[in-house]
């Protein structure tokens, strides 16, 4: 198996900036707590993310496709909740 | 000037998914309010955007650099008011 260091550092960030957001969904679900979640920053990520997913797709990058439709989804709940609970 | 509007889309979901930690250090700076951000987030978040950050070095993507050295000042900054505040 050939490893690419460069990559598998790409692929941990990957990784980690995607699972980053499941605690921070999982507490605001359980908590009901948006006090402290900034809107504009919810509204200017979930925009983001979303331009990457269809960066993704034009770029034919799977890797890119699967992270940014599990950080889409987390960036509209949250968003969802921020909205809800506020 | 040539347009690619792939590349456009990218520059688009880059410069959002940076500015959008902005409002949310500036809102946690001026309420001291860290209770419903997630500690595990905010931990995971910055680790994964280190590695963008040498992954960025790696690649010799300026853009990447440029992007991920300012989301790793918010995260530093989000990291560290969670700390300071709870």
């Amino acid at each position: 198996m050939n490893i690419d260091v460069n990559e598998a550092i790409g692929f941990g960030a990957a990784v980690l900036t995607t699972i980053a957001f499941l605690p921070q969904v999982y507490k605001t679900w359980k908590t009901k707590d948006v006090s402290s979640l900034s809107l504009p920053m919810l509204i200017l990520f979930f925009i983001g993310i979303v331009l990457w997913l269809v960066y993704g797709f034009l770029k034919n990058s799977p890797s890119m496709i699967f992270a940014n439709a599990i950080t889409v989804i987390s960036a509209l709940l949250l968003l969802y909740f921020k909205m809800k609970y506020k």
